[in-house]
């Protein structure tokens, strides 16, 4: 196997390397998994599909804690989480794939975030409901797509970093998630930070470095 | 000269033809102009750059009311209006220009607009500060440039119809309108319809027959 | 369940929402359902595939009017309609799924669309055969593909507002609809205006916004 | 000078090749003229800017026949020309730059075309007026830009060939006449050909090749 | 049904309509098939896919003459072909369905096509061998994907029209036959006409008007 | 004038507006250059072109800090400033104006940045003498045209998150930025994340707002 | 058949023509591999998928060594290969499929690549580690997906030609390679060359001119 | 002065770097010439415009040798050359700054180009003339803008490694060179190279590493 896995990155970059699945096959997958375990390291696998958790071989299976609804496993257990330091919200419940993605990721680091949905700004009373509540965070990120609207509206009303991560969910000119993507770029709420389309794990990888460099402070 | 003016489009359509003067030179600009003063015409131009107008000779200019910020100029004055029907409201400063060509067309047939600027959705306050007087009008023209939130926004917070027009207000991915463009169609908030960029005459001939529509019913 | 339907969209802006159904699960989509139910609330569900109508449960389904071609259903019965307000055109034959999509969500809405197919431009006499029928309209809502053509020329033929509905049918450079999509919101004919590709639903909604009507929802 | 000019095209492909004068200098310029000028041949000289003419020296702009709307010159004199074959039919006025590129590369060939402006569809009556007299050619050219309706309307029309010359005249979504070159691409009327953005001259050639080909037959 | 047929289009524009079969469902295709039969008329059908034919009932695809390679099928059987008048040159085997696509549309009227394939540019000498063979013809068709090259070298060395027919066979930038189209359009060979990707039935509708032939529909 | 400045945005979100001066008259900057005096608040003006500053009257000029290679002005004098929270690396001098503006935005709220310019990846001895000093900052801001690659080969080598600027800086594919900007998205370094093209501003203010810093405005 | 194969390509250009079987029947590549085997000549076959290569008969099988990671097969056995002139350096593991066509080109020709994988920028100790025995390579071919900043890294530490080879692996905004691609083109490190995206086989191909090697076709 | 000149990298990549002056002020490029100066190193300027050079003052413009076709500039005097092992071709003589630009630069470096100008493949008789004093180069260099038809044919017929540069030579589809770019990167012919649009100096570059891949053999 031709794998250089870097074991090293969590200590220098503050973010572990996790296992992209999505081009991988179930050998490769279970190679990775298999040097965890003799290594006695924990493991985040992103975009493994159902299909692919289901290919696996059962000792890769072994002790994974898979979520069909981000494509999300975690080999190693739960870490003990603190709650209340990031705020997930997302426009609608389409976004909820990508929004748990990043909701995983934090879980996996010791973050327990606090999830809303649903809340676009077609009917902005949803999201007024639940503002007080986002601003006790300290790091918002915020998942939409078709036109992307809320990632502006939040970055006007909260103090904290807004990291805007655009869904491919949409049809039409919204279809694959540029119409998003560049909503979240040309935001006219100054402050607003963006990832690719649908990297949920993006995302909760550089909120975990703002809240290491605020900590840090 | 090849002219083949449309004068009976008003009747047919329910909106005249204006001259579209970008891509016009003086000569031709000047043979319309005579057209209409022979046929005792009124005339909408748009598009008319003030260096364009000051090619003009001076017969073509006289009795010409000419505004630069819109690059528009009207022929054969002013006709009594009627307030309250159609809202103009613009994002921001910049989208003024756009604004102003859509509030000098619905004059020219008529109708003078409300005019409220400055609401860009990153300070939601000042939108919300003029909400109700916005549900007073009949139609609603929405201008905004960069992410476009604001056509969203709106749409979800009123009755009337809303035409958004994307600006090309903004630089980087938003540099020419397309970034707001996509917004505008992409909209979470349904009923939202769009004009071509800058199109601040579409917008409001599309108002014109709206009204004419409804005052029909 | 992470939902916070919209029931006073309706009241607030004139139309109610709908469930977009694309990309939610039968587990979602019964929820909603039962809470309508619950509610006594009608309720529009759009883009059904016939298969994930078939995935549905037995209760979910119960009372459901489903139909296959424009992937609509409607909880709740018929409303009494009114006929002659607003016609629907289509370009082709291809073009009716979207096509009755908007007229599905007029009826649902108590409006009962004239609906006109396969008067495309290359045969023009096709659509002048029906243009007396049409004017009698007081919206039009026009769906086109491939060069979407059929835009400007109604648009330059009635006085009701004409509302574009690019379709996504077509291949090479009209594949996914940004052809007609980009027809029709160059259009040369002043006051047409345009919702996304394929958006039959937002058409009849912004048509519905211009007769004034309220949801019946 | 590393000019190796093709003087053999005419009788190889049935069209001579023409000096594209947008990228080169005046020396350049002068250099080919002198060399027709040796050779007794004539020349046809396109995209020549005004002030690129007014920069050649005496010598190269003796004899030279320039039109400063279309930015064509013509070395050699006039030719008889023979008239009924070809239209060139233009949407707008705007169009007639590029319309008179073609009418001018007929002209050098021999041919006097029947040129029609201002016929766009928003006033379908307009084409209505002349499409007898088009039917009467044996080729026709279309120029439009913005939407470019113009070349389906026509296509479903006559039974010669249609040329589409799609030209930048537009804003917004048109800027630069991908728009028009779409919509012709994606033309439902069957027949209907395309040459580049604002290409007069490749399509006054492509017409003398079709006559050649029906003068054949 | 909707439909609303145009079996004037022969007569009007020299090509008759074609049913392009590709959103058409069953149901839809058996009705103007039975049209067609009832009126005694000829018919081609265009993008019709082997499940799809596969899919018509009986009394539908009886008398159909189906070619599984273009996805073409006529009914009402042959007519006497004369062969000579037009060239379909393929610049690849994989371009092979959209060159038998033209091939089949001039057949249906009455032209036997010299079909040539494979004579791609990287080796310039296959195309040499057949060059004497393609400059006996009226009209020249070309297939090619990829980059397209051979749209120019062609068009350099016939006199006779050259219709390019982009296609879609390519990976990487060349994906969907944006490549091949540009580079015939932008062809440095003048006199080279286009369609929209794979449309080998619409070079072969602009063929026939060239020849000033009248469809035998 | 129409302006509704947001005054409270600093309290609200943590940045204070600051004045988009490039789509701007001078009377209109002059205006709020005048009601910033009255309430004697400070403001920073950005996107301000040497000649626009130029055509300034002479009392909107006074007293503003202005520097021409960032197009920045500061209204009320230097703040005391804290150094070493920030590192803001540029790639090339060309991106130099890029990385003033986010400097100066930071001093502007108290910021002393650590600027670091001529480290593109092409000569990487360059990046890695100067990596430890970057490592002592709280965030990295990265500035970068061309391929952007300094945007992943930074990401995996600090801890601190890093705000990546796509510059405009490049011609062919890298022309405008959008190559710089997709390379940042995409990037294999986890926890990048990213602003508008040429948003040097932006990144600064994100970066305010990962620091936890309330602007001084 | 209408196959016209290159057989003397290799004479004439360096390199042997190969079999790109993405869009070809299995007669097709049947007949093909007939003919080969008739003159005795080694053929190797790319883009030839698992499904498709069990497609063919099994004479056409006979003795072509296939390899699915790669796509490749190869007619007439091994050739004696040297090590050392060429390395193939991938970023990723999902990378390697492309990797391995240029490898098997390359062995096709009888050269044996140093094959290195995983060596991405984020983990830049990787491709130090490795770095002294690429640079004992005449030429380095490098295979990278999302935002290809291997390329110029490499670029800027090897003095051997780079050929970048862009890969299709990637999401969001690196979905098909372009933002590699455009990486790639615009790279920082002069020269660097380009092939098209997923091209290995045309990346050993131009390695195989650099090394002016005469293929063993 | 903030610049970091990375002076081993000839020593380091093979190719000395250059200083690209596009947006680099008068002092900025003073600054390096005197460094150079102070190093007795030689320096080749590319991207210097006519107006930039007489911008320069009189003590940085001293010894300069400067081209204002090709926008290069080169400091310490004429190298011997040695000639015959690069062609460098160019379509048309539009495309002379280009090739001119990878002349300099290889002249720069100790090799006389073979410029060879005007052969493009509307008339392939011209770059059959040369064709074979083309054949004796071991690199070649093509330029050419519009369709890029040239790099396959050119590919087709050399045995030597082909590097395209795309030119921004063209309009319409053409403009800006992306048509010309993807024709490089599609190339049918196997083992051409491409370079970024307008990139002679890379192009250059690409070729001096080949020669010393091939020394070194």
């Amino acid at each position: 196997m031709e794998f250089v896995f870097d074991w090293q990155r969590g200590a220098r970059t503050g973010v572990s390397e996790a296992v992209l699945c999505g081009a991988k096959s179930p050998a490769q997958i279970g190679f990775i998994l298999g040097e965890a375990r003799a290594r006695r390291a924990r493991l985040l696998l992103t975009r493994l599909e159902p299909a692919a958790f289901a290919g696996l071989d059962e000792d890769a299976r072994a002790g994974l804690d898979y979520d069909p609804l981000s494509h999300t496993a975690v080999l190693g257990g739960p870490v003990p989480t603190v709650a209340g330091a990031v705020a997930v919200v997302a426009a609608g419940t389409s976004d909820l794939p990508v929004a748990r993605e990043a909701a995983r990721t934090l879980a996996f680091s010791g973050h327990e975030a606090l999830l809303i949905a649903d809340v676009g700004v077609a009917g902005l009373w949803r999201l007024m409901a639940r503002i007080e509540e986002i601003r006790t965070c300290r790091v918002v990120i915020a998942v939409a797509g078709m036109e992307g609207a809320l990632f502006s509206v939040l970055g006007g009303l909260v103090s904290a970093p807004v990291i805007a991560v655009p869904s491919s969910v949409g049809y039409g000119v919204a279809e694959g998630g540029r119409a998003a993507l560049h909503s979240a770029l040309a935001s006219c709420a100054p402050g607003v930070v963006v990832v690719n389309i649908d990297n949920g794990f993006g995302a909760a990888c550089a909120a975990l470095k703002m809240l290491g460099a605020r900590a840090a402070g």
